[in-house]
């Protein structure tokens, strides 16, 4: 990244001149990086401001920055890359070749989950299968450029360094009125919720009728509420195109399937049976026994459920382990870096996510979904929505519900949907 | 309460026998009374046992109970009373004539939500108004005895003292497969929920046809959440006989019916009317200006929502008042003992209790209810039913869901059974 | 309000200037209210910008808004005077008498917390008493403006009408690096709690040096957690000013002055006294036959205990009622009216506000705060602070964390305060 | 099992004759069992019976358990031989032979956390390795038998099948005023903490004094609040001697040490840090460059925190990953069979276990230890531990408080002990 030397030399203070545009004023872009620079300790100087005048018009701002080291600069710059501020004289990206496997050189680029563009030989080129923080390997042969995990570093692969030369396209606000509107104050559980749920049919209807696919990213509570028979039918409907899932919903699905309960409590009654903490361990032992739920089902043994429904209808599953699993299932992937690498494959062609009733799950995929992708996270406890968006998956919008109400409710909306479409 | 002596004076050990009848084995009584004993320095001598050999039968008990004081021996026997275990030379219960206005006399007897009796010219008496944390109150000419609030005691009125010719009835245990069998561990939010309102509306189809009555205990989420149409729906349909409530709950339901909105928050599409923050406050200055919320449904201005059923369909309501009510409502009862005095009134019909979204008026209405009167709680905050059940409210049923959804499925279920019935 | 009709009288396109002044691209001001007039179905032209080259330096634009109709106009105007906006040819506050006691006139300003003025014969006069939710009462003659409650209106008094003539002052983003700077999101859990204890240890030693006034807002978890006596600590040494609580803090307080438990809990080994579930009773009765609390204190049969503290040390307290009070206390104000009423003028000289594991007087003091005095809410269920934010109480820094703990660490703050400026 | 058949052939009863010893009464374990016998559709006859007099005597009973068909009758005695009662004819366990790798044959007897044995040639041998969810293998020539999981299962092993000669010692119920008294009510907010800080102070005291081990089993928020100092201290004075994480504490602490941040949020004065979210992908990159973490403190690299001190006190560490996980570490144990093996390995000289702010890495933890270890969880949410107990860790003690003051009390509750021994 070029920069200017100040012409007061003596006071020895850097400065650099960026540009912004966009709707920077309307989408509060421009008081941010106003903001970022003076708290960084840095002074900006508006050369010129441009706002446009209806709410469509595109605004734009040269901003003079100085700061009063290289370094305090060169951070300053940094920061404000991210939110769309780009030096005027820029020089392309940075590249260091990786001097060691399963690690990226030191002051590696890391990755946000937002459109990011790097520049190749004074071209600016679009990263590919983005993905919050990773690093950014560059083909230049190619002239490409790739987000890639720490493990998956080989020696002598080039990766971009610094900010030079990268610039992200933070979403702009969503106009009102369309999408979540609910989005905003996410957690609160006093919302009309008949609306919100009417809003994640509307979405699902669409992405059905658009060819998009939705992933279903749950965990065991969907089983034990009795809500198993609304995913049933939601599968069966075309309705869940890929399901992520650990060794838990799977197996208490089964569970219920050839014993009738979900941890040990049947789901036609609410009783608690004598003994029945045994069954999913029974469950799991006999899936074992005959090689995996595909063998089962193919078998005639597995008859229903949530991963019957999904061998029958070809709906890709993945069954990721973790370490306070029984048994697991023959089809669990028990290493967290394989499951990762798979569930990144499960997830490319994903165009809408509903995560219910798992916080381990919901944050790993989360982790690897791009910005534009929208996410619903279903949970009765506040806790798990909260954490999510603390660990940077904003576009997710959370619904403090539960869970089978939410499915039972979600179905008759999305009757209603298709009547009034047909 | 008649005491012997130990014939080892030389200890000064003190000694009485007592006795307990009934499913005392069966039920954890006898154990519990042991333990007791045993745990509050005593000792316990097992003079005879009857175990009931069929699981109806009741057993008997006789035990000598020995504690190293006259003091401690009375402190024991004052505990395990309250678990049914009676002195065999009973006396009658002891009175003492309020000093003053206002207040009990010291060592009043300090009542259970239980079925209580006490023994007046040696008969046993069963006390009326039971209810928790109050004194008894006798009338020795009418042979009466009841429960009293410390507040609306005069002077001279004869109050029990201590426990001397009490006897509280605890309830046996349940038999598994009848009633709420998902009592056991109301707060966990992993059940199957569909079982667990499918007994709700059993409970509230039942009590219809039986002539029974339903207080409806509500908070406002029930409005902000959308649910007030499917409430007005059990009104319409006599499926709620009662509603205790807040300023809030009217506030809001009559907000909505005015201008569409909850707290601003509109519902039909969830979105944030700008200004709409004001509407709650323009509805109550105009339910004041109409002069109440009857006079508003007879002057035509109030047109629909739960008030407007309440009225139309002779539902009386009580609404309490709160120090954080903005307001209020021309209809509330601001003064706390009287809200309290007119609860009392008005729970002396009801047979069951749908305690919703309101921490405050639910454990309000469970101080004043006995313990046969079956108490169903939903809150989607799990440390409302924890509270209420810490608070000594124990035949409550805690069920931690999401309200819209809840009485979505209430109505639903209750159109089944009704189908099923006819 | 004066507008001006649009010269393309054709379109009937209603028009009017407003300007607005202050830190408003900083403070993000008027990107928002640009939004909310083109989100609201208006227009606008930027007729004229400037903004500050330094950060301190304010800003100003001049804008013209334009609305389909008439109506839509105001509308809007009335939205954006919230947020500093004023219409350039002011005019007064339009003002209406009362036509009956207890109510407004229909169309009443409804009030912010915020410093607000209206302008009266062409002055802008502050507002009295700020509050939110309440009428602005006037008087022409005195020139006068006060916040004053539905309740308190009487017949043929002045009240405020529409938005025209009032303004408010919004508050401008703090600067980083000062006051609460764990504001930003306050209710997560995962935060450096010793920074957050310290920053309100710095508050409360500063507030002392100045000769503010600290007042506690608390519930009876601060008893039940054993924390009784970090709280006498702190009314010892002049920590804290008034006391705001309900029936059950004074209550549990004197039970464990009186029987050493709280809700018959042990403090000194966290033993469950059997029967000492009556000990809260036996509290009040006695309070009730001593003739209060101060008596109690005079008679010396209360030695101990946060209200002995605030009787011996001349701090106010007031004990607000509620429905599901036992008793209650002599000194309990019953009447939620006259409760409100007595807060009023208790708060008024409160420079700080830190309110303890207690939802119902969080809230109900929050309603009464003009939004300039500090508050911290400390409770270890994340809800209570979610709810004191979604009812406007925006100055309020929420801290999720355990009362005892955090008394014990605060107290440790303090001392280490005291010790480093002493 | 021997079963004999009921003299009246006529009504195809089947009976048993079983008996239970020891605290049966005391401890409720003859009620359930009655409860057990009646509820399943069986019927009791109470043959002998020997109540203890005093409270430390062991009562002991012989029942004749009677079913309406053979197969009742097994289940029925299945059941209550979990709860201790054994047939009076015993039989040998009975052994099948595994018919497969990594499966158990069909009916296998499935574990529980309590002390069991099983009866081979006529004798009661101790199961080995006890833990919950298990099969059991037996190796008949050296009269041996141990607890082994699905996945470890060899074709050939003898693995025992139904509950003949299988016999569970339930824990008889604690005297009261020992061990953890503040057990009953696990999981409320409101009870008197530093009392309960003080009981797992004494724990940690006496474990260290007794020369047991103390394991901690901990989640990142112990960095995100600011306790990686207090956790540094109890490393260096030797009260934990064992940590199980994942790759979070690990990183975030190491974060903290080469950054000043936890999630890129200052620990020293709360500010967030721009740019300091991607700080936990620096310092991992780092250690993977440095070779993992040992290598990291031997070259001088990593100079403070929770893992070094693990490095410089000799406390091993074990890192299980999960699929949420950035980078992860080098130390980190990617797949969950190898972490759950060396978990095993890791908790078998482990006599106490202090679980904090983990739901995840708890349950794991909590499945894997035999029911005699004492285990104290510590979350500010009151889900986890409600879900630790749901899963059948009951020996656990929750405690509902937040992290950071819960190490400082801690740390001051030890230093108070240390000083009152020496």
């Amino acid at each position: 990244m070029a920069k200017k030397k100040s012409a007061a030399a003596a006071t020895e203070a850097c400065t650099e001149r960026v540009e912004v545009a966009g709707h920077i004023i309307d989408s509060l872009i421009l008081p941010k990086i106003l903001d970022i620079i003076t708290a960084s300790g840095g002074a900006f100087k508006i050369e010129r401001i441009t706002i446009g005048q209806a709410r469509k018009d595109p605004s734009y701002a040269l901003l003079e920055v100085t700061a009063p080291s290289e370094e305090r600069l060169q951070q300053i710059l940094a920061i404000i890359a991210d939110h769309g501020a780009v030096a005027v004289s820029q020089a392309d990206c940075r590249l260091v070749a990786a001097d060691m496997d399963g690690a990226f050189p030191e002051g590696f680029y890391s990755s946000t989950n937002q459109r990011t563009e790097v520049r190749l030989n004074g071209e600016w080129v679009e990263v590919q299968l983005q993905e919050m923080d990773m690093g950014v390997v560059v083909d230049p042969a190619a002239q490409t450029a790739t987000c890639r995990a720490m493990t998956e570093v080989k020696q002598g692969d080039l990766y971009v360094v610094g900010h030079a030369g990268t610039r992200v396209h933070p979403p702009e606000r969503q106009e009102q009125k369309h999408g979540f509107e609910f989005m905003n104050s996410a957690v609160s559980t006093e919302k009309p919720k008949g609306v919100a749920i009417r809003q994640v049919a509307t979405e699902m209807v669409q992405t059905k009728q658009r060819g998009g696919k939705t992933l279903l990213v749950g965990g065991p509570a969907i089983v034990h509420t009795g809500s198993d028979e609304h995913v049933c039918e939601l599968i069966r409907r075309g309705y869940i195109n890929s399901l992520f899932a650990g060794n838990a919903l799977a197996t208490h699905d089964i569970e219920q399937s050839l014993f009738g309960t979900s941890l040990g409590v049947r789901l036609d009654c609410g009783d608690i049976v004598e003994a029945g903490h045994e069954h999913h361990l029974r469950a799991i032992n006999r899936v074992r026994r005959w090689g995996g739920i595909r063998p089962a089902v193919e078998k005639g043994e597995l008859k229903s459920g949530i991963m019957y429904e999904c061998v029958k209808h070809d709906v890709p599953y993945l069954l990721a382990g973790s370490i306070r699993d029984d048994g697991p299932l023959t089809d669990v992937i028990t290493d967290s870096l394989d499951a990762q690498r798979q569930m990144r494959e499960g997830i490319r062609d994903i165009t809408f996510c509903l995560m219910v009733a798992t916080t381990l799950h919901s944050i790993a995929v989360g982790n690897l979904l791009p910005a534009w992708v929208k996410v619903v996270c279903v949970d009765i406890n506040p806790s798990t929505v909260i954490k999510l968006n603390d660990r940077g998956s904003f576009q997710t919008v959370g619904l403090v519900t539960d869970v089978e109400p939410f499915f039972r409710s979600l179905l008759a909306e999305i009757d209603r949907l298709e009547k009034a479409t047909s």
